[in-house]
């Protein structure tokens, strides 16, 4: 386990459009040690998420960008490999930020103690960590669905649109998934449970839609942008809701998009049906953080929240993962394997 | 006063683009009698207001259309010329919803008995009407406006926008106000209050705009559109609150303007700035209606609150003039004279 050489990848160029291995560069770097107060993490999995296409760009966002040069950020199941820190041991499994390298330190801020037995630490990244709260967080608070309301969500078999279609249901919407493959589409429609789910590369992918929802859309949780809000926007219902996590078709846009303009003609809808539009980082609703595990850890054990995880091995293989993350080609909640896991060995 | 020929202006045709007395036709009408339960209605004033518009187009909105051959609708101050209706008698000066027209019939419903000893009988359709209600129901129930944020107004010098500014102002914020001329800024800056105004025909308006909001924008009040709204979006802070009141820049839209897409731009900032939208009109907050009578009847007793009316006389006018107000001709809350004020006499 003594392991005096690690990996990692980092920010070498921001990415105009697509990021590729011209931007991300994977290289050796020492193993460090451990000061006083300090333990030594090695990486077991790394979550691979679309707001990282963020931090890639200089424009100002809700987080700090990158810095040339430092690894990308990302968050990370590792095993304690070394502790100087009081409460933590050698072999723990904690939930940590240490980016895109096989190994980091860290000081315990904002680490979290996994407990094995709980469930897969896979979900620590996933259904019960930052995607599955992101779909709790801006479904409940934001789009507060009713019952008997429509839910549309969009990106609707990744890790974050499974668990908010899973949600509404609980609270007894009908809801409605778009995505982009047909394997997609029948993945939460048959093993989810969505009422509907319709493939947005259709060409008839509006009227479809149109047919999915036949008394119109409450709440339409967005995590995609372009073609699909524009398919959504003439289905929504007065004081509908719109919940706005993510915006996946513009991430590596360089520019404005042609024309003609549609912004006028989205503030017309938000106008006249009194639609309510409300982006959101996860972060904001920290305080819901308790509430959700307890909520989710029940739902998991009763079976009523499913999920599904695509899990790539090797962190050489994080760049070609994170481009097809940004074209749907994952399916599920997108892991890194960077080392071996302890919990499924024996 | 026993008229027996009225006259009112007809919706003949929908128009595309901006309305002319092609779409809106005088027409002369005998002036009906009141059966029981019913009261005559003399026009005093007819408010002319933005949002008729959309009443002219066949498009679904929040209202519906104004049918082809009916009265355009209109918010109307009224004298009683015969009353079958218990409650009301010759003489009587009502707010009503005769539209536009120089008598009309009513039953009561919807109309409300005006005391001309309290104020202007004008500020029924004005700063204590819709317009004023409009202002102070958005602009408090969705800008939540907070002591020291800074509050940017379009159409600042129009009958919301006047006193949007005003009430921000009450609220202790930076009041910046967005108009077409520079009497407009003069009027809100000198006359209002406002802390800053800027006018959005300027080549350098964007950088005014930012300049004059130092801390950034907290919320925008929005009832333009296009290119004003361009360019507040780069000066929004977090957590700031648009509320969409209206977008007169587009009303005239026959299609969607040229691109670039300012869309995915829009989406963006929705998202990292955590920014609010949210369309809305005046009588989603009916409850609100006391809580505003008082307040601003106490406001104007108190000159906290002051107005500019445009009153032009005569309904023959009333096509130009709403033609005027759709370019931002108008000076204030435009209000057609449609007959003698009674108030104004002796």
């Amino acid at each position: 386990m003594a392991e005096t050489e690690g990996k990692r990848i980092t920010l070498a160029e921001r990415p105009e459009g697509m990021p590729t291995e011209q931007h991300l560069k994977l290289e050796s770097m020492p193993v460090p040690g451990p000061a006083e107060g300090q333990m030594l993490l090695r990486t077991i999995y790394l979550s691979l998420d679309p707001y990282m296409r963020g931090r890639m760009s200089a424009a100002k966002s809700y987080a700090k960008p990158v810095e040339i040069g430092d690894p990308m950020e990302g968050g990370t199941v590792c095993e304690v490999v070394e502790s100087k820190l009081d409460g933590y041991g050698a072999g723990d499994i904690v939930l940590a930020r240490i980016g895109w390298q096989t190994h980091g330190l860290s000081d315990g801020t904002g680490v979290r103690k996994l407990d094995p037995a709980q469930g897969p630490i896979t979900t620590a990244v996933g259904v019960m960590g930052m995607p599955g709260f992101t779909a709790y967080a801006g479904l409940l608070e934001l789009g507060q669905p009713k019952e008997g309301e429509t839910v549309v969500v969009s990106a609707a078999s990744g890790a974050v649109g499974q668990v908010v279609g899973q949600i509404a249901k609980l609270k007894g919407c009908r809801v409605v998934g778009v995505a982009g493959a047909d394997d997609k589409c029948a993945y939460v429609r048959d093993e989810l449970g969505f009422d509907a789910a319709v493939n947005y590369k259709e060409p008839d992918f509006p009227e479809q839609l149109a047919a999915a929802c036949p008394d119109g859309i409450d709440v339409y949780f967005e995590n995609v942008g372009g073609k699909v809000l524009q398919a959504v926007l003439p289905n929504l219902n007065e004081f509908s809701r719109m919940p706005v996590c993510g915006l996946i078709a513009h991430y590596n846009d360089t520019g404005a998009p042609e024309g003609p303009d549609q912004l006028p003609g989205f503030m017309r809808t938000v106008l006249t049906k009194r639609l309510m539009v409300r982006g959101f980082i996860q972060f904001d609703f920290a305080p819901l953080m308790p509430s959700f595990l307890k909520d989710m850890a029940q739902w998991l054990q009763d079976g009523k929240v499913r999920y599904r995880e695509d899990i790539v091995p090797g962190l050489e293989n994080a760049v070609s993962a994170f481009q097809g993350l940004l074209q749907g080609k994952n399916r599920g909640k997108l892991i890194i394997q960077v080392g071996d896991d302890p919990t499924k060995q024996g």
